[in-house]
């Protein structure tokens, strides 16, 4: 088999730059991590002249398909591609794939993404390297900040495989609409709690996304993204802000309020790998710390913060063998929606958590995950009223979290650290799996045939020939079970829940 | 078996801090990383005060043996003790262990230290992650630094294992006698001739000693360090530095001038973790390439560098096989150096490259490491006149470097990025060790037995019954040898070759 592919991401696509990828082509490639093999952009394809582009390239090349590989944007992009192909009686057939080390395309039918499980092993190894560190010279507070874009599933995961004294998660943060006051005093709270028991360092996970959940701090991002909107030069942006989010810049430090006012990305977010949100909680608690010194209320040892940033360092990483399973399975998959003539689809695997054998292959419109958020605003949202395959957040009534939290308070005081060690390809470790997929209920559609199952039963006990008895009961459960069942519908959202 | 040990590095040495390793206590902390069963401090055990601050804790704990784990200054103190406690009749014994990350503590007894393979390998994947990933963006410069003191060997090692585009050793800068600007420069033509080709990434290593091979960057250093000594603050130091330093630290941005400012560390060497050389590079290349864009002396896109630091993140991690193996086998040596009576001796393991049984366990004497250097002065030196065992520079003249070299224009514009894979314990790789260290001729002692066999063998040819001529024949090459090895030896600074 042999396939011609676009190479160089979108800006590759429209330009219609082809390799044809061989066996040969594809040995050296094989099992390793990255995007060097066909390159990769940023940039969406959005506007109706990108999707006509795309949709030229298609027709150029006679393309029996274009698969898309990638996450939220990616597979919106597919979406609306295989929308307007469809349309346009363009032959050319859609398929998305979810991969992206964010692990935030989630949903029923996706339980994570290609990519999460290796990040994560490699991050987790390095925080749980700076836990020993911390713990060997007992004098400093590592404050080490995640990439994984606006949620912090990847913080979650490598807290949970790590153990570090803290995380502060976004979707926490947002949730109680702490501001980044609440957040520093905590920390300082924390520190000195430490110090009470004579520990003088610590390690702090903070998500890259969570300059954005801080309520004061996602406010001004959004005014400083209108003026950009509105073609105001980086200059001359501070002094066009309200008085309001004017008084919070002033307040920031220098280095700070330069990367603030970064363009934003190609999806309108912030450039959130280029704030040092971890640089600025630590100076902010140092701050505090020194002042508590002073004040005689805090009476331990100096404060000492040395600030992270693990992302690029994990991106390009040889790949889980999860993954790469993981990834083979959604590859073979594809070649048989195509086989099958969909378009528009994802190639999904669910039961991940089981052995490879339990897995489930699947295909589902990608449009079934799309929603259309008529509320949202600010950064990093889609235009008002179009629909999208939108990020997922951490579920905060989820069972990983609730792991997180059942630990939290040993964690913070206690260093019970945990070390998953390097990631392995042999011998014990070699097939975990990320504990934050592991512990959710998930296999979804396995429920859904359970509960076909469960029917079918029914349907066989209670057909002509039953006693008046069990009809009886049977209608009678049924019936409520309908009437809570329509009750549940109809307050909802009409989207099925995660 | 049990043993006593003081914990908490010299500071719990000398506060009589002990703690009981048995069994138990041990099994947690076996193959694993860090400091942290002890702990660990920076301080030198070096004024009269704490040496017999030492001495009275071994007295008062009735140690039989004091064993010193660490890198050129700890083994220093090391046999500094060993003679202390030797006049005072202490019936201690002192013993050292070679033991440092950096892989500077390196002679002809000692080949690598525990650590060492541990800390390039982690390093050298994520550097090479960092290579694919430059390669699937391919519009950023990522500038790393490494951690490993004033040498370079780390990053000597990585460069061998990753194969980035540039590695800038210090051992060159020093020997070149290259300004901050002739590097810069290097860059800049690099970037240059990597456009031409359409490259618009890259990955350029920096040791985080580089900074003190700059000549005027470590003079800078020097007076600095010169006025750190008199008393002076660091807020008056930049206006009492002479005209022409006080015009270098002018120039420099502001970030690296407090950085320069740090008091130094207790070995009086600068913080070289905290001076961000990287960011300083990657800031004078940026502007110089602006100049040439601008100037149209260079047609490509505009640079974008990214910056690193890599060192924490491996510091504490898993070790290697080979360093397990390598720390259990010194271990063991120490036993029997004690069971010896043996006083100021090093465990030594040599002919590391072959397999584990054709290792040869030794014991030198610390002394036979130690020489004075009367003619070094300023930062990171010992006194003037004191013995010491010092830090190994890289070769120039050695195997690994000439290796590194031979590649080094297809590193720098072909990209043959090589990712050498997670630490394995099981599987290829698992039993993989430096490069640095395969590539070197070492067993210097197997070498010396070598020779003494070959003397053997014409002393046992060359007896009463052999021949005239065989006579004749040896006495003549011999005397030939023994006047070359006699002019050779004269001729040299007395210390054996390394």
């Amino acid at each position: 088999m042999c396939f011609l592919v676009d190479t160089g991401g979108t800006d590759g696509l429209l330009a219609q730059k082809t390799l044809e990828i061989t066996n040969e082509v594809l040995s050296s490639y094989k099992n390793q991590g990255g995007y060097d093999m066909l390159g990769r952009t940023k940039d969406q394809i959005r506007t109706t002249e990108q999707v006509n582009g795309a949709m030229a390239t298609c027709q150029a090349l006679k393309l029996d398909a274009l698969v898309i590989i990638g996450g939220v944007t990616s597979n919106t992009d597919a979406a609306q591609l295989a929308e307007t192909f469809a349309e346009a009686k363009c032959a050319t057939k859609v398929v998305g794939v979810p991969v992206t080390l964010n692990g935030d395309l989630k949903n029923q039918f996706v339980e994570t993404t290609v990519g999460f499980d290796t990040i994560c092993k490699v991050n987790s190894q390095l925080i749980s390297n700076m836990c020993t560190d911390a713990l060997s010279a007992e004098k400093y507070y590592y404050f080490i900040r995640m990439m994984g874009r606006k949620a912090s599933h990847v913080a979650l995961e490598c807290a949970l495989q790590s153990h570090p004294n803290m995380v502060i998660l976004g979707e926490e943060v947002a949730a109680s609409k702490l501001t980044i006051f609440d957040i520093t005093k905590q920390i300082c709270d924390a520190v000195q709690a430490r110090a009470e028991k004579d520990k003088n360092h610590g390690v702090i996970l903070i998500p890259e996304g969570l300059v954005e959940s801080i309520p004061e701090l996602y406010a001004l991002l959004q005014e400083i993204n209108g003026l950009h909107g509105k073609g105001v030069s980086v200059e001359n942006i501070s002094s066009q802000l309200s008085p309001w989010a004017s008084a919070l810049f002033e307040f920031l430090p220098q280095f700070i309020r330069q990367q603030l006012l970064l363009r934003p990305e190609s999806d309108d977010s912030a450039q959130l790998s280029q704030i040092e949100t971890e640089k600025l909680l630590a100076q902010l608690v140092e701050t505090e710390m020194n002042k508590r010194l002073k004040e005689g209320t805090y009476k331990g040892k100096k404060f000492n913060a040395i600030c992270h940033f693990f992302g690029y360092q994990a991106r390009g990483a040889m790949p889980s063998k999860f993954d790469c399973d993981y990834a083979y399975v959604l590859g073979h998959v594809c070649y048989h929606i195509l086989a099958a003539g969909l378009n528009g689809y994802m190639a999904t695997v669910t039961n991940l958590k089981s052995p490879l054998n339990k897995w489930r292959c699947g295909a589902a419109p990608i449009s079934s995950m799309m929603t259309v958020k008529r509320w949202s605003r600010g950064p990093a949202t889609t235009q008002i009223g179009k629909p999208a395959v939108h990020m997922a957040s951490v579920d905060l009534r989820g069972k990983a979290y609730e792991m997180l939290r059942q630990n939290s308070s040993s964690c913070l005081l206690e260093d019970i650290y945990r070390n998953p060690g390097p990631l392995q390809f042999e011998g014990p470790g070699a097939d975990a799996k990320p504990i934050s997929l592991c512990v959710e209920d998930q296999d979804y559609m396995g429920r859904i045939k359970k509960l076909q199952e469960y029917l079918e039963k029914v349907k066989s006990i209670v057909k002509p020939g039953c006693s008046q008895d069990v009809l009886k009961a049977a209608l009678s459960a049924m019936s409520s079970v309908t009437e809570t069942l329509a009750i549940m519908t109809s307050s909802s959202t009409g989207q099925p829940p995660l």
